[in-house]
């Protein structure tokens, strides 16, 4: 039974192992940026974590844990450029490195390359893989441009929100985790469990990049903060405010929002003040708790040894306490 | 035996009786407007007829035909955006339509969709199907980078750019090919050489391509003619003409290929009347006709009845033929 440091080390070294760079230059160059620059690798770890509480052969799910990790890095390198972020793990987006044109046909060669790795190694249940991989990734999209058409609109629910941050974020963690029940042949109520496991720590962990996007230390969290207010996100955040304001910190709230000044400061201040005032920090910090809770409610009913669940516990922890 | 007319009545139902629409619209509605728009739907076309030239059930393989389909329109979505090209098939293109986003995540969703059709349906070889899928999608990118680049690059060979276009088009050509052959269980020598006719097939169908944007009518070609030369497109027939440019020549063709004015109709008519002088029409057709006696001997080769290749041979006839 590994640890959670030895899966860590092994998805390293994994990932040390592979050659991204090949011609021509101008297509590989940025995919070996992004691929060669680490960043916590929290999608194949979960996956091979899962494998692993299952009694998989780890060795025959590294495909999929290298496939997962650059398919998801492609969602960066897309998003970055749609949001217009420019850096991303502390370094300049591919888009603003090199240009939008190399982080679209770039990343569209990276989608590519994360089947090239899931098809590497066959496995009795394959199909099943695919699939679950697959309908993923169409989920993901969707879930991107609910996040999209909510910058543009004025009547988002935070329920509309909890359901945009399940799909653009909460699913591909999940998957990972069912994927690697898949390559463990667990049973389908195992398979369902850890999913719904990974939903709900999915959604404690993004309402948790929400929190660090307005609360964090750039230095730590490896991106600007304050980029989501000023980008006029509607995040979990703001929509709690949202719901809470009374008429005057509402209309304050609006104001802002329909706003893009080139200083975004005083207005990333204002807004955060109104989030002090409502106590939005404390709220977003219960409903993470409480998906943190569900999670480890579902982690407990998974048909397997205390001892084996250690590493995803750990793991879960470790997500939920992180400061980056 | 099914005539290309029938087969091309066929593939039109499939995409007839799919259903592209679905939340959130402003993902779903751009993929609407591309994959029901039509086009010569050539991919799936040269996939069930491979398929039946081999003797094999079309039915199991119409998800793979949906699915170069979709994959091919993915890539015309990114390209149209890359390339900043207006028209596609006689309307606006998506970018253009919608946003540049939209095309990138539209986009992105069609790639997806275009794994959910491969995957409808099990097959034995599903993973030598998959597999030759993927690495053809990843050529494709290849080329659609050698594209861009040779934009910006002054010492491109003929040689460079049959190998491009050999990348950014023919091979999905030869893939729907080989893949028809996949699914009809066709032996190795026969997957192999369905596959380099669908290749020269591919090369003279884009030589086409190119000659009838520089030579082509705007109204049947259904996009704008001229735009390679207004984008300072490295084609053959630029290339052909540099390659046998007299020193003036060369140095109005490079000047030209310099420049992008606002109303490019005086270049445009500056470089058709060098590649006059030069025959670059007629050296271009002699090329397309090399090429197409290439693929007419392979598919001479192939191990099958002469009345089973018809349907293929008058694919290639009307592919050569066109005048749109």
């Amino acid at each position: 039974m590994y640890t959670i440091k030895e899966l860590q080390q092994i998805v390293s070294d994994l990932f040390q192992q592979e050659q991204f760079l090949a011609e021509p230059a101008t297509l590989y160059e940025p995919i070996d940026y992004t691929l060669s620059l680490g960043g916590k690798r929290v999608r194949p770890l979960l996956l091979l974590a899962s494998c692993q509480l299952f009694g998989g052969n780890l060795d025959q799910a590294k495909g999929a844990a290298l496939g997962i990790e650059t398919f998801h890095n492609f969602t960066l390198l897309h998003d970055d450029l749609m949001d217009q972020s420019p850096i991303r793990r502390g370094r300049p987006t591919v888009y603003r490195k090199w240009s939008p044109n190399t982080a679209i046909l770039s990343g569209d060669t990276m989608f590519s390359l994360a089947w090239r790795y899931f098809l590497r190694q066959p496995h009795p249940l394959l199909h099943a893989i695919l699939n679950t991989f697959n309908e993923t990734t169409i989920e993901i999209t969707e879930g991107q441009q609910y996040d999209m058409d909510f910058e543009s609109r004025n009547d988002v629910t935070t329920d509309e929100y909890l359901n945009m941050i399940r799909l653009k974020t909460a699913v591909l963690l999940a998957c990972a985790l069912k994927l690697g029940a898949l390559y463990a042949n667990a049973t389908p109520f195992n398979q369902e469990t850890v999913y719904q496991f990974g939903i709900h720590l999915g959604l404690a962990f993004q309402l948790q990049d929400d929190l660090l996007d307005a609360y964090g230390d750039v230095a730590t969290f490896g991106k600007q903060t304050g980029t989501d207010i000023c980008d006029n996100k509607k995040t979990y955040l703001y929509l709690q405010a949202l719901a809470t304001a009374n008429e005057q910190q509402r209309q304050t709230l609006t104001q802002l929002y329909a706003t893009k000044p080139a200083d975004s400061q005083a207005k990333v201040a204002q807004i955060l003040d109104i989030y002090r005032q409502l106590d939005i920090k404390q709220s977003t910090e219960r409903l993470i708790a409480q998906e943190f809770d569900k999670a480890l409610h579902l982690l407990d009913q998974i048909e397997a040894s205390p001892s084996a669940k250690q590493p995803l516990f750990d793991m879960a922890q470790q997500l939920l306490h992180r400061n980056s």
